[in-house]
């Protein structure tokens, strides 16, 4: 699986920076994951091609648990989806996927943080392997 | 206001470490906040006297918005409330309330910087002030 995770503007905080690093390192060991920063919504559109599955993430998305997001990961691996775009904006954007991560308004970077990290979860939930930090 | 964010155990990541010292920075303007980690629940349930209005925070809590947050500090401090204690734990304790911030499961640390993220966004909210990052 191979994950861009995708946001207008840009991560300024270091230790955000540095929690996104660290996810980024775990995660190597069970797909690919990428933060693309980018200026606006559109130059992120023109990323996209039909072969993306676009899962846009904002709080009028439909809440997800863990383990909800774990199965998610395991039906679109099993279903052949590998090219992942999840898309953190409140902007308008065609997707195929609207979830939220946690139902609340939050700083932008402390909620990508937050993606990395239940993607790491969801990946430990899958295989079954102890989440302790 | 004097909070006091309680958890079991301690903040071991440099990086929310750093998240956590930063939003102590910006509320120190607003209220004052202290982070105690303790070695288990008892101590902490040591440290509560009946002065203390005691906040639990877990999944199983009811989900507050930022704007919801806002509001009860807004009616503990009106109501003379000035000696907050919010407990992160899933163990058992005698609360006034029981909230949650997110309704997932996620690491320690990371919700604790929500934790205070939150009650920073809140205190901006309620002062009509711009919040950005």
């Amino acid at each position: 699986m191979k994950y861009k995770i995708y946001i207008v503007g840009k991560i300024k905080e270091k230790y955000y920076k540095e929690a996104i690093k660290e996810y980024s390192k775990r995660l190597s060991r069970y797909c690919k994951i990428e933060l693309i920063e980018r200026k606006n919504i559109d130059y992120i559109k023109k990323d996209l091609t039909d072969k993306t599955h676009v899962i846009l993430i904002n709080t009028s998305g439909n809440q997800l648990t863990s383990v909800e997001l774990s199965n998610k990961i395991n039906t679109l691996a099993v279903g052949g989806k590998s090219d992942i775009s999840i898309i953190y904006t409140n902007e308008k954007i065609d997707y195929n996927e609207h979830i939220s991560i946690a139902g609340i308004e939050m700083n932008e970077s402390l909620a990508i943080t937050l993606i990395y990290e239940q993607i790491y979860r969801g990946y430990r939930i899958l295989n079954n392997e102890p989440y302790h930090k």
